[in-house]
């Protein structure tokens, strides 16, 4: 582990929000498809860039969220972008595992309005139960 | 134009924060290029469901952004969708002109991190002056 350094000249470069976050989007490197939306602090995107895996904030915990330390779904970072106001985070990442949604899906945006109606378009590839409870598997 | 309904069952399955909004990603629907991350209120995403083109909620200006109004550069949207907890929303879109961002380039995400520092990849491919000073050209 590489140390991470919080005050970094790029990380002061983001506009934080009020709450010290940014939304952070995940997409997929080879595919190009979304996989998650989370947030960062200081921190955590100090040891994203350091450490090379995604690392991001987790509101409702109100702690660092070292995204597949549980499930074993890495996200493998090889790519860092910034928008033009500074605000928005974008990872490339290679998604271990293949699935990145705690439900077990590939992508968390499986909803798709359809008829005026969110309809679910993605398969579950591992369950939840599988994926949680027996993290060696 | 048609009516749209912020009280549609679609709407109140979102997770709206505590300001009414919701960050929506809009991501092109040919190439899978990230564009930009905006934020969208209950009615930003009626209207955006009803018209068919971007909506999103200004918070700097406290006021509905049809994106494109001034630069032309209109999102036809093709799918809405919406991620695991309700929370986020991605627009898959056609970007009109091929310019999402004001500083005229096709994405806002032109800022990629190397060697610590935030390094600008993309080309402007029309001034911001072009833009906005003369949008009927």
């Amino acid at each position: 582990m590489t140390q991470a350094d919080p005050k970094a000249g790029f990380i002061d470069q983001v506009s934080w929000n009020s709450d010290g976050l940014v939304p952070a989007i995940a997409q997929d490197f080879k595919t190009g498809r979304i996989l998650m939306m989370a947030w960062m602090n200081r921190e955590s995107l100090a040891i994203t860039a350091s450490e090379g895996y995604a690392v991001y904030w987790s509101r409702s915990r109100g702690k660092l969220w070292r995204k597949g330390e549980s499930s074993g779904h890495l996200q493998q970072v090889r790519e860092i972008r910034l928008d033009c106001d500074g605000d928005t985070i974008l990872l490339l990442v290679e998604q271990q595992g293949g699935i990145a949604c705690h439900t077990g899906r590939s992508s968390c945006f499986y909803r798709v309005l359809q008829g005026g109606e969110w309809s679910t378009t993605q398969p579950v590839i591992k369950s939840p139960e599988t994926i949680y409870e027996s993290p060696e598997l």
